[in-house]
């Protein structure tokens, strides 16, 4: 497989940093071809504007999805976003790496959303879901969290993660990819808060980055999340049969 | 009262720009003090890193909670986001205006998030929920989406609006804000997309700005979204009679 992992931390001497690393190890060893797109190392910008665009598709009105759709059309895409979409393209599995930020990935890694993702190009009415752009190609997000296990159990102060990653789940099954369930790292230390004893934390740090290079050489295999469907929808976009369960028991 | 409007649109000659002129008219004309903090004429930059801070305090290891820490013990954090918090405490409620692009707030207004609400600042492990630095002060989300509101129905394919905005809700209550209801303007046209005629269209807009401008009068009267609370929760930060409903009834 090509597999593209997407690091969303500004520091690469970072337990996030560490999880790539092991990631790349443990695909190449395994025949894989990897490569890192490190936002931060990119410095990638990830606020959708008029001046990410030549002056004559922006015009004086800015309305994104019209430029991003016209800019698509004529091939005059923004260098780093034809260079993400060319990634996306020619990887099968991508891998996003990030720490759980505010309930939600990184204002870096969420820009990658509103900027490569473009309208007319990555999806339309027609194009999304199980018709997406990316169908047939497979996604996971590996989290770290500074609160620890026990905070996200459900009933948890710090909430449920399955909420916290729905959104950005929903977006990547709405441009076709099969997203896996996440591989989540909790209690990770963020700056100078830690939950244990130096030592037992740096022994649970080595058994989560072991967890996770043993569940690598599966994803292939793994059944994705199940969601609803075009064929689940009835012409107006709601569910033919409201029944209460929003993933298909499958 | 004092009244934020933080507006997340990259043009403000938009649908998102003109609620922001009836809310600023409306709330001035019942004699309240409105500010408005535009993301996007201040240029904001969502991206936390190292170069934010003097060299000093990033050292060679940047991790972002210990920066923000010490910074704001030093008195040195970056002045846009000193400017931000500035905005926030004078502020008895802060309205947040943006579009929902990919499931969630534009990448300007997460990393707004990510920058300016500071570790060892305003929140810190003690200090959050029920506790937070901003408690008595409310806040409102006022949203747009592209889809009509056919499809963010109940079992509809675009999804159930109140899970898309639960992480920033949850964001707002974790320092302190009692959040409101959010105000959302189903089907707004995003750049040639058009869902019906367009004098039908036009009249839709007018009522949907009639309908916020209606209802600002009465927000210090609303009862905001009921959320768990510290004594609610275990010593393990779970709730201590693990009831199935997220909202308690009150």
């Amino acid at each position: 497989m090509n597999i593209l992992i997407v690091l969303a931390h500004p520091e690469r001497d970072s337990f996030n940093g560490a999880l790539v690393d092991v990631a790349m190890a443990r695909l190449q060893e395994a025949g894989h071809a990897v490569e890192l797109d490190d936002l931060y190392r990119d410095n990638f910008d990830p606020v959708e504007r008029a001046s990410n665009y030549p002056m004559d598709s922006a015009a004086d009105h800015f309305s994104p999805l019209a430029v991003q759709r016209e800019n698509y059309k004529q091939g005059s895409l923004p260098a780093d976003v034809q260079r993400e979409i060319a990634r996306l393209e020619w990887a099968d599995l991508v891998i996003f790496q990030f720490p759980l930020w505010w309930h939600a990935q990184p204002a870096i890694l969420k820009g990658w959303f509103d900027r490569v993702l473009v309208y007319g190009g990555l999806y339309s009415g027609s194009m999304r879901y199980d018709r997406g752009y990316f169908r047939g190609k497979r996604a996971i997000c590996s989290v770290t969290t500074g609160s620890p296990e026990q905070a996200f159990m459900p009933f948890g102060r710090a909430g449920n993660m399955v909420e916290w990653l729905w959104p950005m789940h929903s977006s990547l099954y709405y441009v076709g990819y099969e997203v896996l369930a996440p591989q989540v790292h909790y209690g990770v230390q963020g700056g100078g808060i830690q939950y244990q004893e130096e030592a037992a934390f740096r022994a649970r740090l080595v058994s989560m980055e072991e967890a996770w290079a043993s569940r690598l050489a599966g994803l292939a295999q793994e059944s994705p999340i199940p969601f609803s469907t075009w064929d689940d929808w009835d012409e107006n976009g709601v569910l033919k049969h409201s029944h209460p369960l929003r993933w298909r028991l499958s």
